[in-house]
């Protein structure tokens, strides 16, 4: 973790930043390998600060190795005043999406004489190219998905409710050795397949839907996420057309993937693709985004995303097609780029199954 | 849910706010029955706004009844300001600890000319005293984690890990009826017990170790969250103090819950009692907290707490002893307050249990 504040460091020189406040619990996990609920991180030129409550007091001793801890009684930027961290006139940078409005007020008024910086994605941006060690772990996140896969598929069956079928696949998760569910597991049949992001509901499964099953596994904190599609039942022509149409746009959306490609061209080879077929409208999302230690991360992989996908980074790839009366059908995998292509890390097949 | 809006447009009247935006995905379940990942709510004199995008195009039509839905391709504030509905001088109130700063400045920045009043805890102090239908759902959170309890308990032998514990949890609570886990479990044993929030992890579950187990079921959105500690083979004459003194430290503060105790108040009974055990610094946390559609809601029963206790509110009793060398004890019931007394919802036997 010592490499990944040395990147920080750097990153702070190239934006004038004299010191950085940490306020995502994602990046505190990230630099310094603390997991609890409450924290706040400083990084200046010659210190490293973890600051939480006396909750973790002894927890931090078995995870935090690479900062100085501070236990709070109540506020967080106590020991930054106390031990006069910030000095007068000092460029201090917070991260705007991870810090609310009351505490970024607390924040200008314990240092008024400061001069907070508002930053966006600035870890984010260090993670999108992963080290070796990262790549690792999500690979490992991948593989417990597919083993994940493999131990549900046999259970399917019409008359379970989809929470049910959510409760297999979390246990299972952690069985095999997930840290814990990457999301809550979406588990959407028949009318609720058109709800791209439908949650597990009381529902039974019945014959004749599509069941859409999108699930991710944790290792050393790094996810995986992968989606499935299956019929129970034989799947009607419309179904049947559906499916393939998407599996091809995975397809060709993963050929296409390599180094520097824009996320916007990304995006476009799979959305034309069913624009093709019909379904130009059935595809309401974006068709992937990075994965890393949050499940939604960058680059962003959209029609209207900026990004490009950098080598060796790890993007999912879900393109779907969702029609209110039909139902819904997403095949997402998780993929790591190089320069020449891109390796699929959800080994898992996609031909449609069918589930009598 | 009307009753919700109109409880809020009665404070927001008390508040001299014309608007209120909402930003808290939890409140705009609790407004408007939405469970998806992005959102916005809006409440004026006329108007109740949902604003999302296109994932939930058909997610809202089942779920939002209360509201005019408003589907975004980008920005959550476009509708607001398409549709004119802030004038100019309007006061207009938001979530100060549920919204970022960048989206604070996107809002200053799309309505120059509103007053933005940042506020803190309006719907949650809503929350605090139940509505009779809201208390039955807590109830039905509190019934469902004794089942899950129930079934887990005969679970429980040395050599399984504290991960496969909590898969054992997750799973049965799910199978039971619960919509997710309220929080991820806690199942910290040996030397992790001592650790006031460590979740499960690989290490196996040893003899002459006390666990402390720590989930929650959640029924229509509104949770449980309950702890017991078990003890594998016989205690050390220690182990055993420490566990009578917490029980002990769980009846008293029990007993002296009613309508209108101040929070600090209520916390000291048990802390006293610790502390006359010999333990005031080993009870390192609060006493407990409101409980509701978030795990941890207001009133706060802390040392420092300035909260009152309301009838009709629902609140967490959770002292506990953590001792490095030997290890941690807590017990956690979830009370309703009364006005002359409380009632215990998480109804489970508190008595030490030996598992050989």
């Amino acid at each position: 973790m010592a490499d990944r504040i040395s990147l920080l460091r750097r990153r702070m020189q190239e934006l004038n930043l004299s010191a950085f406040v940490i306020s995502s619990l994602t990046h505190l996990r990230y630099l310094f390998g603390f997991s609890g609920s409450n924290g706040l991180g400083v990084i200046t030129e010659e210190h490293q600060w973890l600051i939480t409550d006396r909750r973790y007091r002894e927890q931090v001793k078995h995870e935090v190795h690479h900062a100085e801890v501070h236990i709070i009684q109540q506020d967080l930027f106590e020991p930054i005043k106390k031990r006069k961290l910030f000095s007068k006139g000092m460029r201090v940078g917070f991260e705007a999406l991870h810090l609310n409005f009351r505490d970024f007020s607390r924040l200008q008024k314990a240092f008024p004489d400061v001069r907070l910086a508002a930053t966006e994605y600035v870890i984010e941006k260090l993670t999108i190219s992963r080290l070796p060690e990262e790549i690792e772990h999500t690979r490992r996140a991948c593989e417990l998905a597919r083993r994940v896969w493999e131990t549900i598929l046999p259970v399917i069956r019409p008359g379970m409710t989809e929470l049910d079928l959510s409760a297999e696949i979390s246990y299972h998760s952690k069985k095999l050795g997930s840290e814990r569910d990457a999301f809550e597991p979406i588990v959407a049949s028949g009318w609720r397949s058109a709800l791209p992001h439908g949650i597990a509901s009381r529902k039974t499964i019945e014959y004749g839907e599509l069941v859409v099953i999108d699930f991710g596994c944790v290792y050393e904190g790094f996810c995986s996420d992968v989606t499935r599609t299956v019929m129970i039942g034989q799947p009607s022509e419309e179904q049947r057309r559906m499916y393939e149409a998407v599996k091809e746009a995975n397809r060709r959306a993963i050929a296409a993937a390599k180094a520097n490609i824009p996320g916007a061209e990304l995006d476009r080879v799979a959305r034309d693709y069913l624009k093709e077929q019909g379904y130009d409208k059935a595809f309401g999302h974006s068709l992937g985004h990075g994965l890393g230690l949050d499940v939604h991360s960058l680059p962003r992989i959209s029609p209207v995303s900026k990004d490009r996908i950098p080598a060796d980074s790890i993007i999912t790839i879900e393109p779907g097609v969702y029609l209110p009366e039909i139902g819904g059908v997403r095949i997402e995998d998780d993929i790591l780029v190089h320069n020449d292509g891109a390796e699929v890390l959800t080994d898992i097949d996609r031909e449609l199954i069918i589930i009598e």
